[in-house]
């Protein structure tokens, strides 16, 4: 059994946005085993179990993740994750991952897909809406699809956001109040809100957007309004309706679960698409133990790793 | 982050118990987070991952765990476990333990408590049908809540009976045909059978009966007349139903769900009991997240360990 430590050293997010959109076509086939996560409630947070089995890419495994708002008061990570990968014919561990790093980048690269499909335009203004690690992740991952000719930024905190902006010198970065930044062609929100923070009326025609924000019961950044303006695409309905950007306008009656457009797998294969140009796209990313499958598996072909005794 | 190589070196089985007997008891006070198992069919078998968290002892966390019947023919085992467990505070993964020797511990230690609260001898001639892992495991627990007067054993292979008789010297070990070894106080089975073994009439009253080996979709054990002649104790209502001795009478319609006496847990904090000296009681284990949780408690204490670098 291996573990591997620091497994984002040497990622090529070409390749791992590949890997991801390959995850998302047999999701939308339906040649994937994947369980809704399950989530547990710690007294300061909570952590999710996500087994999955990827036959085409020949991996099955369990990612372990926590969420701990308050962690970074103590210098930790809010969000740390371990994934188990199993061999396929004993079922023998393989490896343990540090998957930390890699959790970020997953959730990148299946915002760059997103963008990639249901982006109108494929050189675009990119608004990113709050400036931590998910907001970079999307970023790198999203550049590698589309041009980008601007990236706009709101943030509640000025520091964060000229941080945030030093790390992307290598494209016109500007920090604009929130309405601005989503007058974009593609927006992406990475906020931890649990009331809508964007208003409908600030987002145009023909603008696709990557929801991230909203991965646990209670949380929203979105206007509903925006959602029945829009085709919601989710990556997992049953994922989405429990804790993605719908979750509350579900529970509160403002959106209906038959109102969902389709999944982002069923996009990729070209079952579901953008119903036109000026319509507005929005991908409600919750997250899936397959994305952590597809990124473990090229993981493992890079970063340091630890021999360890099994069984 | 430490890692675990061997973490029943060193283990008192006592202690083991007495950890199972208060997590059973945490169970049954309704105190613990513990959602169902989750299976993945893999092609060779499946594994199940069983997050959970019992606040008494202040652990939470996963075990995954593996069950592939051919692994012997290639020298491995046919189960094989990793339980990962996370601080309480930040959800930082403290520790991954290499869990498949711990894995028949906690079973054997369930068995343990299930025979001291629902045998009514303290005593007892131990049947012990199947000569695997589990029935070692069963018979060590056992011994250390019951004087063991003899133990009578069946299997299908003479010479594994033979291993098995030497492997307790302590005891008078009798191999028996399998009708003979279940006259006895208690009856341990623990064979991987898909269709009953056990017949009704071969049990006499006042006898407990641990019944270990049905623990997924389509394993039986038992004569479901046997069922509904004793009292059926679960450890897990819905995993039994699902995966336990009664999920094919359940789905055959031979046993009802409403027919269950009580949890193991209702048993230990006296809410159930046996109904009288010359019942037939029987203990269907299909094996708690939470049991895991306690014997990572106590095995964390031992065993060797290899300090690992995260985040």
């Amino acid at each position: 059994m291996q573990y591997f430590t620091d497994t984002d050293m040497g990622l090529d997010l070409g390749q791992v946005n590949l890997s991801m959109e390959s995850a998302f076509a047999d999701h939308g086939k339906g040649l994937v085993q994947m369980p809704p996560k399950v989530y547990i409630t710690l007294p300061e947070g909570d952590f999710r179990t996500m087994p999955a089995y990827l036959p085409s890419l020949s991996i099955a495994g369990v990612k372990v993740v926590n969420v701990h708002p308050k962690n970074p008061r103590s210098g930790l990570p809010t969000v740390m994750a371990l994934t188990i990968i199993l061999d396929l014919v004993t079922g023998q561990p393989l490896a343990v991952i540090n998957a930390t790093r890699l959790t970020d980048m997953r959730t990148g690269a299946a915002g760059a897909v997103a963008a990639k499909y249901l982006s109108p335009k494929k050189e675009v203004v990119l608004g990113v809406i709050g400036t931590g690690r998910q907001a970079e992740a999307q970023v790198a991952a999203i550049s590698k699809e589309l041009k980008i000719r601007q990236v706009r930024i709101w943030g509640r905190d000025p520091q964060h956001v000229r941080k945030f902006a030093d790390r992307f010198m290598e494209f016109p970065c500007l920090a604009l109040p929130i309405e601005k930044t989503c007058d974009c062609d593609v927006l992406v929100t990475t906020t931890p809100s649990t009331s809508p923070i964007i208003r409908s009326e600030w987002i145009h025609e023909g603008t696709h957007i990557n929801a991230i924000g909203a991965d646990a019961p209670g949380k929203e950044e979105l206007d509903p309004a925006l959602l029945r303006r829009g085709q919601v695409f989710v990556d997992d309905p049953f994922q989405a309706i429990h804790s993605g950007e719908i979750n509350v306008p579900i529970r509160t009656g403002l959106y209906r679960a038959d109102e969902i457009a389709g999944t982002l797998g069923e996009v990729v294969i070209g079952k579901k698409r953008r119903s036109g140009e000026d319509a507005i796209t929005i991908f409600d990313s919750t997250g899936l133990a397959i994305q952590d499958l597809a990124i473990a598996k090229i993981a493992m072909q890079h970063g340091r790793k630890i021999e360890l005794p099994f069984p």
